[in-house]
């Protein structure tokens, strides 16, 4: 199948790997384009513009930063589109709000084109190995079509309702991170005061009823003293401010995700392109 | 071996029937009779005292509700304490403050006696089965001549440092607790808020980075209107506040423990004798 990939960061080049080894024809855009040089390496194609990646494709993916970039790639004059013909599918996987999956659902409708949100997670490790989590919002009929595709990249592909959903989807995900990851820098500064022995609160915890993904996943890196990003502290501010403006609309209140946002507001100040586990750094400071 | 148990509430049950399975003769003592009958049917004696408890005993345990059943117990006139023979091995396993334990170790010092903190996790199903987490804070020399004992009612058994440090590795995984536990609250608001299907969430959050031992365990009893005390929330509530008396006293501050000892305050006004999973009922009346 003719894919289209826009976004050749860490995820993308993962992605776009696994669909080139599953026998696709890709053709992908980057604002860098030295990035593109790995899947441009192993058969890609490129193209100079994002609405050229879809005048090239029958599926087209973005997977790009921030909401505002989800904008100018989507809605731009050079955007996908400007160059998507009638049934083609438009997918983004960019983590961004409910509202602009939204809208996007809708000005495809009036070109006659489909759109799905399809937010990821799983991480560089998923997105190398094609065992991301796919959070699909959009007609379930068109998502039902391209499940083929998407089992080239994902084990766990789940339709979750209509156009925004994907995205509401990986918000209520992400504030869970967010606490568990909080948890887990409570727990360590706790025990550090306390003079306890962090491996054996590892093993503790671990093992526990405090277990979780963060603390089976950070905690080691932490005691590594290993802080390099497979979630950058940048990028679940971001997700946490989404989900707080959401939630504000819908009024409902989540007093535990406006600390988690505080702190990593802080954090992001000096540690914005660590990992999620640079968590643990902030209670130096706050002690 | 000669064992004496003070509390045979839900959890001291648990663990003096597994005494008992594995051949120890077990005498017990409880405020409240009739809360024995169970255990005297397997076969416990009954001493109408703590102090006679431990008169017929080599090793006594205890495990009670709050930190002030644990002075009463252990130094009240007809405690643990007034019946303690010289070299005998006196443990609390109650969730306690650490203060407690150092108190009670330095006044067993002074009679002849080895004092042990030793709380445990792993609820009233780990109770049963046998397979608790147990940590231990006092003498190392001592712990590994009761190691034996204690293999018939855990699976996970550490000596985590000197006297009361037991305690304080309980409160760093309560704290942990606490956290995921808050996380599952606030995620499910929000994707009830945002019309998600909650089997769907529970699919994407236990598989992925949001996933914990709270997700696992508690969201389906939650799901299923299941809100049973495996872990009362005036327990944890009771832990958190205990946790950050010591954190002051150590100086560190805990912003998210902070915050969870304020809704489990409010929580335990109407709901304090159903289990911790009961958090998520707070967000009604937040919203």
């Amino acid at each position: 199948m003719k894919i289209g990939f826009v976004g050749t960061g860490v995820m993308g080049t993962g992605v776009i790997n696994n669909f080139l080894k599953a026998g696709h024809e890709v053709t992908v855009y980057n604002r860098t384009r030295a990035k593109a040089n790995d899947v441009l390496a192993h058969g890609a194609h490129w193209a100079n513009s994002p609405a050229n990646v879809t005048r090239a494709s029958e599926i087209t993916f973005t997977m790009v930063g921030y909401p505002k970039d989800v904008e100018t790639v989507w809605l731009g004059p050079e955007g996908v589109f400007a160059g998507a013909k009638e049934n083609d599918i438009l997918i983004d996987m960019t983590t961004s709000t409910p509202r602009l999956a939204e809208t996007l659902f809708k000005r495809g409708e009036q070109q006659g084109v489909h759109v799905l949100d399809a937010p990821v997670s799983g991480g560089d490790v998923g997105a190398k190995n094609g065992t991301l989590s796919i959070m699909v919002g959009g007609d379930k009929a068109i998502f039902e079509r391209i499940m083929p595709v998407l089992k080239a990249i994902g084990t766990q592909i789940i339709h979750v309702g209509s156009a925004g959903k994907g995205q509401h989807m990986k918000m209520s995900n992400n504030i869970g991170v967010a606490a568990t990851v909080l948890g887990m820098a409570e727990s360590m500064a706790y025990a550090q005061a306390a003079g306890l022995n962090l491996s054996d609160a590892y093993q503790v915890w671990a093992n526990g009823a405090a277990g979780s993904w963060s603390i089976t996943n950070y905690m080691p890196r932490v005691l590594n003293d290993d802080f390099k990003a497979g979630f950058y502290v940048k990028h679940l501010l971001k997700d946490l401010r989404i989900a707080l403006d959401a939630a504000a609309e819908m009024q409902v209140q989540l007093p535990e995700t406006v600390l988690a946002e505080q702190l990593f507001t802080k954090l992001n100040q000096e540690h914005g392109d660590e990992g999620v586990q640079a968590i643990v750094k902030l209670w130096t400071s706050l002690t």
